[in-house]
């Protein structure tokens, strides 16, 4: 699941969405050139990661000047994914699932919702944010009028490996879980594991640590 | 910021929620007892991590049945902060603060969004999902009525630094920041980045390898 051999090192394309954000907000204020020492300064990564991780990126700086700005933010947006339009489906319109057909957020970074799934048969036929809801039994058909193949995963934790095994059978490629369990999938399937209650674990601790040393 | 010396590592911080999902699970079964083998075989974490993560937490396993279920369960909730109400403002209420405003799953994990703030005049007086919504202006009054000291910060990138600087002058201590923006804090502040999006970009960049290498 994380020890495949890819490309791109998952560390360096976690950090270039934050250069990404930091050339834009660069864009914003007219500069027209950015250097990777700049960006590494305002950001506290070290120089030399910032510039190994832009290799990876087609664009090369010019000496002294270094990157033109507006087209490093084109290039990055390109190279995340964000200007691409990513169909996805949700599965499990609870609490979290409706927040996040709330976040219009994802769309601006490549992410389109294009319906919700549930159990519920009371939800069917309803819709968040113009986004529809359908009963899960609908989700095969749907998926092979659509070729939707991002699922995104906020079911109940007691539900989760059935309902990824479920969204796998019927064509899902790549899982975005949001769910704190571990979901077991086969080597061709992508999970990508985005627990924000995990987060909030560590803020805890974090904080809990830090009045405790006063 | 991620360097300090801490009681309990990051990664063992957040491994933590994945045991306590599946012990939450093994607890619904009806299984009374679980091993650190068992977690580890479920969950494709190695055992000896297991048990070196939960060498943290106040709880002994017995000889060859492993732990009480419920007590782990209990423990691992307190633990991680789960149990106890944090209380929290939220700053930026844009498309993804009102998703977080409406997710009642923080609340079940020991975070409660207690107000919202926002520039915008017009938002003022209104609420989400019965949360109210302030004028920043009042931001400093209501901190040091409530005394809330955990900030979420869910901004434009273009003004994430200048918020999380009023925040921490009006007494916030931990920042959960879901902006894909670095902020730099004092050392005495506790920040968790939470970028959504970064994760996104992972997802499909390995989406794109896989349907490539095919």
């Amino acid at each position: 699941m994380s020890e495949k051999e890819y490309k791109v090192p998952e560390p360096t394309l976690r950090r270039l969405p934050w250069y990404l954000a930091y050339a834009q907000l660069v864009q914003k204020s007219g500069e027209l050139y950015l250097s990777s020492t700049q960006i590494a300064a305002n950001i506290a990564v070290d120089a030399s990661k910032v510039a190994k991780d832009l290799s990876y990126v087609n664009i090369s700086g010019r000496t002294r000047v270094g990157y033109d700005v507006n087209e490093l933010v084109k290039v990055l947006e390109e190279f995340l994914g964000f200007t691409k339009s990513h169909k996805a489906f949700l599965f499990g319109v609870g609490s979290l699932g409706g927040a996040l057909m709330h976040d219009i957020g994802l769309k601006h970074f490549g992410l389109e919702i294009v319906a919700g799934f549930d159990v519920k048969y009371e939800l069917a036929g309803t819709s968040i944010n113009r986004i529809p809801i359908h009963h899960v039994d609908s989700f095969e058909e749907l998926q092979k009028k659509t070729g939707v193949n991002i699922g995104i995963l906020t079911v109940p934790i007691d539900k989760a490996q059935e309902v990824a095994e479920m969204m796998i059978a019927g064509g899902i490629q790549a899982i975005w879980n949001f769910t704190p369990f571990r979901i077991r999938v086969p080597e061709n399937i992508v999970v990508q594991n985005t627990s924000i209650y995990a987060h909030l674990a560590v803020m805890f601790n974090r904080l809990n640590e830090l009045n405790q040393s006063k």
